[in-house]
């Protein structure tokens, strides 16, 4: 498929072009930019949904009831699993790929899981960019979910419209330790497993986290509680999301926030930019790996060998 | 403190010179370059190891109690804590401050909690630099504990000479998510919270999934149980990790790891190296602050963005 194909098909919504485009952009191909220029201004229609909290909190079976909820609703819906698996090596989830089976099936619902592809970082500009894709594309919702807790996978959900933090009943002293991370960026809190005990427990420390927090608009993030394999709670979460997305486009601060995300995304394209540039000068590949070998034997400290490299 | 003091004081071990260098690596400060190239050849001596797992697992009591058993064996212990939180405005975390209190009353033992800073990046970088002065300074353990799972922390940990992995038991259905994210990176397994119900079941699935892992060595990770708030099993967790040092100091494929490590880092410097002197040309901050408003409104794709930025 050419590349004015490839645009054509896509903006029409069909999923092939879409999952192509995905790959384009996640390799970095040459028409990458071609591509994400031509869709953006297509995008801000969909709802973007970001789905984040520590493996075991059972964020997997959450997004897929919460995904069938919207397409009964008549909704398309994507969803971008954004994966910190093998950062060495690249791979796959099983579990994603017997979720791909199911739910992908189904014409409304599309999955796809991001995975890093070397070196070159780059995860978060591609997941910002499969999320335009997808909106571009004609999808209502589109989910994007973390495997992971990190640094990255924070920033990749404060890019969504709504961030919803999972947490389950009995995470005891951890409680505060999941605050740093990821307590301030929750617009929506779920409560899954809520059938387990310490639910109340553990929603007065959440509650009593809440208190402390500052936010920068007036929005008082509310507290859902669900069984996700049992499909409790599912209408709540999609009305508590929905009245935050509602909350957020009549806020003034609404467009400092989409200033914070734009500047963010264009640092991340700035700084893979220059690392492709300058990996692609003749010489600088190699280079790279024979100092390498030089730090590993520790012939030369890898300060001075950037020096070198960078010459 | 100048920066010939503070590297004497430094390589004597003095804890405030080790405090203020990594401040200096963290923040990227101008004799960030010469601190590091100096120590450079005194590193090589601690054993570095990184531990890794979900939120909830419990990993700071068993670093606490890990720590804690090296000094009582006589060892200088350093722990470098890696901290996703906060992302956009910087902060830490109130359980960590309290920890500084108790453990780092303690001059054998040196605590330390890195953030990021700002949005150009460098955690990871920092973290590894933090470890090589600790080394330098003649710590006899450093260990580099996580908070969050996410891409770049599965990163740094597996610099670490010894990766250590926390589960809990009953994580059930997730234990499919968490193998993709940091099975493989494992050279110890921990199953805390031993007394809980489960403990057979977890580590019968562990078992399963690490039969079918693939290592590029010979090694047969072990899985050690823990109750780490009651100290038990702290001592065969000591016992296999010195194990899993003793057999990679032998193993060939050693300097192949070494130099995959010492790449990775080559990459992570060359890339905040050329972010850093493009955002020091004149213009081009206000330029990526102008350009943000305008993709935020709309008026600008972020590629079209980037090539002007970058013009």
């Amino acid at each position: 498929m050419k590349t004015p194909e490839l645009l054509e098909k896509l903006l029409l919504g069909e999923t092939r072009a879409v999952a192509r485009a995905i790959t384009k952009v996640e390799d970095g191909s040459s028409d990458a930019g071609v591509i994400m220029k031509t869709i953006f201004p297509k995008t801000g229609n969909a709802v973007v949904i970001g789905i984040t909290g520590s493996p075991g909190a059972g964020k997997s079976s959450l997004v897929d009831k919460l995904a069938l909820h919207y397409r009964d609703q008549g909704d398309r819906v994507g969803i971008v699993c954004v994966d910190p698996s093998s950062p060495f090596s690249g791979g796959a989830i099983l579990g994603d790929r017997i979720r791909m089976q199911t739910l992908g099936l189904d014409k409304n619902v599309f999955i796809r899981s991001m995975a890093t592809r070397g070196n070159l970082g780059g995860l978060s500009r591609a997941t910002v960019d499969a999320v335009a894709i997808l909106d571009a594309a004609g999808f209502d919702k589109v989910i994007v979910e973390t495997v992971g807790v990190g640094q990255d996978e924070v920033e990749i959900v404060k890019t969504a419209d709504v961030s919803v933090v999972v947490l389950v009943p009995g995470m005891g002293d951890d409680i505060q330790a999941i605050k740093a991370g990821i307590m301030e960026i929750g617009d929506v809190f779920v409560i899954n497993k809520a059938d387990r005990d310490g639910v109340l427990r553990t929603e007065k420390e959440l509650e009593a986290l809440l208190s402390l927090a500052h936010r920068p608009d007036l929005w008082n993030p509310p507290i859902v509680k669900t069984v996700a394999t049992e499909n409790k709670g599912i209408e709540d979460l999609s009305k508590a999301i929905e009245s935050f997305d509602e909350f957020q486009k009549r806020d003034e601060s609404s467009l400092e926030r989409r200033k914070a995300i734009a500047k963010w995304r264009l640092l991340e394209l700035v700084r893979e930019k220059l690392l492709i540039d300058a990996l692609a000068k003749t010489g600088t590949a190699e280079k790279i790996d024979e100092f390498a070998l030089k730090v590993a034997k520790k012939d030369f400290d890898p300060y001075s060998a950037v020096e070198e490299i960078l010459k």
